[in-house]
C-alpha cells in the first residue's frame, strides 16, 4: 500500500486540477488545522500540487478549549483570544475552510464526502484522495441535566467549546432577580451567589477555581476522589486544598437528579437524599470521541469509542484521523488510552498531514510517538495555589495493564527551604521494581511545582530508570530548587529504598 | 586493585578498633558530609565498623554557599539559615567533626594525614583507609583588590562562605559617615549609595540583584559579555534586562586599579581611564579549586587546577575526591571541565562515600555519570524578573571541541498567550546538523522560564536528538505553557530547518 500523490483518479471533481491532490479535511480545530497546514507546507516543499477544505459544523476554528475556564474565571478578555488562527488567516494561508457546514456522509470506497450546510441546508459531495478525520469531542452530558425538550437546562452546562464559554460568562452576570422563584438567594446584584461543580477532574477543578475566583461559594462533587487521574493519596491532597480554600467538596457523590424553579433555571442536583443547590451547575464528566461520521463509514472504533489510527495515524486507504476523535497508544505499556488533548491534536495533526502529502513508503513516514498520559492543572482561588502534574499511569492503571509498580511519595519544596519562594512539594514516583524502571510521576504541589513533570515526562518518554534520574544533572540555584530537584530527589529515595542492583 | 574494607593495617593508630575501616574526610561541606553519611550509611547497612572523622579548617558546615547572595540581597532571616545541617546534628550521626582544623599534610604512601588546630596550634597525625578530599574552592581575588597588607580592602569582597555573607550585611548597613572621606557622598542614613559588581557571571548577576534590591545605584563591569556561559546572542538579552532595571552594565572592561578614601575603604575602581565609583565592591570573578595539600602530595592536577578522579570519584588508591576541588568530566564530548555546583558535590560526595565503604569490585562500584553544565540563575529587581538557564556547551564551547553546532533561536512565551502569566521566553537550541542529537539548550526568559531547562537537561542526558524532544509528551494547560512547550517548539523548529532524515 503507498498512499504516494498525486494520484490520478476518474472520479475528480471538475474543480480540480488533474495532478492536483485532494484533501478533505473534517474539522476545524487543532487536529483538523495542524494536519492541513503541515500538508501544505509538506506539498509545496515537494513541489506537488494540493487542494485543501476544511469542513466545520461550528463557526470557530483553531481555539484553544483548555483556556475556557480561564476565560470564565476573568482571566481572559474574550474569546477572541483563544482563537490561535481565525478562518481569514486559515483561507489566506490557501485553505478552503468552509464553516457552518457539517460532514454527513463518508464513503471511503468511493472516496467522497457528503458535506451539509447548516445554513443553506444544501448538500453537496465531495471527492478526495485523502480526507482527514478531525470530529473532535463531545462532552459527556448525564440524562439528568437535560431539559424535557431536549436542550440544556437553564444554569447547568460542559465546558467545552467557545459558545459554552460565551454562555458561562452570560449565566455568571445575566441573573436579574434578587431572588430566584425557588426561594434560593441570589446576591444583592442579582448575580448567581452558589455554583456547583460535578466531575472533580481537570475541568471540575478549573471551574471550581473560575466559580470561587468569581465569589460564588462553590461545591464540587465527585462519584470518586478529587483528580482520578492521580493515585488517590494525591487525589486527597488536592481535595485538601480545595476545601482550604472554601470549597466544600463531596465525594462519593453520584448526582442523579436535577431541579429547576419556576423559570425552569436549575436550583440544585441531588444524589439520593442530598441536595446541593446552586445556581450554576458546571458538568466537567469528561468527553467522548466524536465519531458518528466514522461509525457509519464503517471505520472501526475502539473500546473508549475513539478511532483507531496507526503511529502513521491512518486508519484505512486514504483515510487519517487525528486528535479527540482518536484512541492513543501509550508510549510505553501498550494499551489504547482515550487521552483527548490539544498537545496530541497538534502533534498527530502534523503527522497526518505530513505523511498524506510526502508520498513516502510505509516505512519511511512520520510516526507519533504515543502518550505518556501526561497532564498539568492548577487550583488557584482564595489564598491557596495548588499545581498538579502527573505522567505515567497511576498505580491503578499500571496494575491493571498487568505492571508490578514500587511507589513513594517524597516531600520537599519548590526552592531550596530558606528562601521565601519555597512552597511544599510532594512527588509520587512508581517504578517497575525488576527492572527499576520509571512507570510515572505524579506531583502536588505550590508555585513551580507542577511544570517540573516535564524532567519526569522527557526521562519516561526516553525510556529512563531511577538510577538515569537521579544521577541527571538538573538545574539548580536557590529561588529554583533545592540542591536536589524534588523529582531527581524522589527517584533517588525509591531507588535506595529498591535497593542497589547488585548488592 | 580492590578496596575492599575493612583492611587490616600495621599503622593502625591504638584509637581504631581492629577491623574498623577508618575513613578521613578533608573539608565539611556538601561534597565531604554528603560523603561521610553516604560511607556510614553504606558501612552500617553491610554491617561493618567504619569510623568517620571529618576535619574542616572553618568554623562552618554543610552550608549553602548559592544562597549567600540571596541572604545578601535580604530574601534570608541570617547565615544559620544556610546551614543544611549543624556540627551537632553530624556528630549525633556518628561523625567525628573536627572544625577549625586544617589539613597540611597527605602522605599517600604512609596513608596518615596531618593536621594543624587552628585554635590550639597542634599538629597530629591521623592513619586512615580511606581519604576523600573535599577542600572546595577559592574565590578568586585579583591583585588590585588585596590591601597592602595582603587582607581585603575595605569595602570590597568576594561571595563565597558564610563570613563574606555576614561582612556584605555588616558592609551594607555599617557605613556612618554621611560623606566618605573622598567624598563620595553617602545616603542620609550613612548607607552605601553605589555598588559596583565585578563580573558578569552567576555570582556577579546575583551580587547586581541584591545590590539594585538594597537600592544601590550599582555598575556591573565585565570583560566579556555579561553571563558567559551563554552564548553572546542571549547574554546581550540579560544585558538588556540589567538596564531596563536601572543597572549600569559595561562590557569590555578590564578592571585594573582600585581607589581608596583616606580610612582605606575602596572609593572606585577603573580600568585605565574609565573609573566606577562605589562604596562597595562586590568581587564576581568565579572561583579555583583548592589543591595545594593535594598537590603537595603529588596527587595530579588538570588543566583547570582541579583533581582528576575517575568516575568512581578515586583519584588515587585509598584517596577519593568530590565536588568543587575537582575537575569534571562532561556526559557528552568528553572534555575535562570545570563546574562547581553543589549538585555534582552532593552526587560526587555520594558516590565516593558509597564505592569506599561498599568493598566493591571496580566493576561493580556506583559512578558518577558526567556533568551536562545545566546550571540556572535569574536577576529580579526593580520590576525586572528575567530567568538564565543552559544546559550542555555554548556554540564556543562545542567548537573548541571539535563538534559542529546548527543553532536557532526561537522565541516563545511561558504560558498560553492568551493568559495573564505569559512572559516572553527565548530558547536557544544547539544540535549536531549530522546525527540531530542535541547538544545544548539555552534560555532566557521571564517567570517560569528557566526551570524548563531541566526538560532540556534530562533529554540531553540520555542522549536524545531533536525528533525525540519534538515528539515527547510534555505538560500542558494554558496557565504553564503555550500548547508546545516552548522547549519542544524550539527543538521541532531546529529540526524542521536541517530536514528530515531521508527527505
Amino acid at each position: 500500500m503507498s498512499s504516494s500523490p498525486p494520484r490520478a483518479r476518474p472520479d475528480a471533481p471538475r474543480d480540480a486540477s488533474p495532478g492536483v491532490q485532494r484533501v478533505v479535511v473534517v474539522g476545524a480545530d487543532a487536529a483538523g488545522m495542524s494536519a492541513a497546514h503541515q500538508a501544505l507546507r509538506t506539498a509545496r516543499a515537494r513541489g506537488h500540487g494540493i487542494a485543501l477544505t476544511v469542513f466545520e459544523r461550528t463557526s470557530h476554528t483553531s481555539y484553544s478549549a483548555c483556556g475556557i475556564p480561564y476565560w470564565v474565571a476573568g482571566d481572559v478578555d474574550g474569546g477572541d483570544r483563544l482563537v490561535a488562527r481565525t478562518a481569514a488567516q486559515h483561507r489566506a494561508a490557501g485553505i478552503d475552510l468552509r464553516l457552518g457546514v457539517e460532514v454527513i456522509g463518508l464513503d471511503t470506497g468511493a472516496r467522497t464526502v457528503t458535506a451539509h450546510d447548516l445554513r443553506t441546508g444544501e448538500r453537496t459531495t465531495h471527492a478526495y484522495d485523502d480526507v482527514v478525520l478531525a470530529t473532535g469531542a463531545a462532552p459527556r452530558v448525564p440524562p439528568w441535566a437535560v431539559a424535557e425538550d431536549g436542550g440544556p437546562v437553564g444554569g447547568v452546562r460542559a465546558v467545552k467549546d467557545l459558545d459554552d464559554g460565551a454562555a458561562w460568562l452570560a449565566m455568571l452576570g445575566d441573573v436579574t432577580d434578587r431572588r430566584s422563584p425557588s426561594g434560593v438567594a441570589l446576591g444583592p446584584d442579582g448575580r448567581p451567589v452558589r455554583g456547583v461543580v460535578v466531575g472533580g477532574g481537570y475541568i471540575g477543578l478549573e471551574m471550581a477555581e473560575a466559580f470561587a475566583r468569581r465569589g460564588l461559594e462553590t461545591t464540587l462533587v465527585t462519584r470518586h476522589e478529587v483528580m482520578g487521574s492521580l493515585d488517590p493519596d494525591l487525589g486527597a491532597r488536592v481535595r485538601a486544598a480545595l476545601g482550604e480554600a472554601g470549597v466544600t467538596v463531596r465525594v462519593g457523590v453520584d448526582v442523579d437528579t436535577l431541579s429547576t424553579g419556576a423559570d425552569g433555571r436549575v436550583t440544585c442536583v441531588s444524589a439520593g437524599d442530598e441536595r446541593f443547590e446552586g445556581h450554576l451547575v458546571a458538568l466537567g464528566l469528561g468527553v467522548r470521541p466524536r465519531t458518528g461520521l466514522a461509525a457509519a463509514a464503517g471505520l472501526p472504533l475502539g473500546a473508549h469509542g475513539g478511532l483507531l489510527p496507526d503511529d502513521r495515524q491512518r486508519v484505512a486507504d486514504g483515510v487519517w484521523a487525528a486528535g479527540d476523535c482518536c484512541e492513543h497508544l501509550e508510549r510505553h505499556g501498550g494499551l489504547r488510552v482515550y487521552v483527548p488533548l490539544g498537545t496530541h491534536a497538534n502533534k498527530q495533526g502534523r503527522v497526518a498531514g505530513e505523511n498524506l502529502a510526502a508520498g513516502r513508503t510505509d516505512d519511511a513516514m512520520v510516526r507519533f510517538g504515543g502518550v505518556l498520559g501526561t497532564a498539568i492543572t492548577r487550583f488557584v482561588a482564595n489564598g491557596v495555589h495548588l499545581e498538579i502534574a502527573r505522567t505515567g499511569p497511576t498505580t491503578e492503571q499500571a496494575r491493571a495493564s498487568g505492571r508490578e509498580v514500587a511507589s513513594l511519595v517524597t516531600e520537599s519544596t519548590t526552592a531550596s527551604g530558606y528562601m521565601p519562594e519555597a512552597a511544599p512539594i510532594a512527588v509520587k514516583v512508581l517504578a517497575d521494581p525488576a527492572t527499576r524502571r520509571l512507570v510515572g510521576v505524579q506531583i502536588v504541589g505550590g508555585p513551580g511545582a507542577g511544570k517540573r513533570i516535564d524532567t519526569a515526562a522527557a526521562a519516561l518518554w526516553l525510556g529512563a530508570d531511577l538510577d538515569d534520574v537521579a544521577g541527571m544533572d538538573l538545574s539548580y540555584a536557590p529561588p529554583f530548587s533545592p540542591v536536589w530537584d524534588p523529582v531527581q530527589i524522589a527517584c533517588r529515595r525509591l531507588a535506595d529504598r529498591l535497593g542497589r542492583p547488585g548488592s
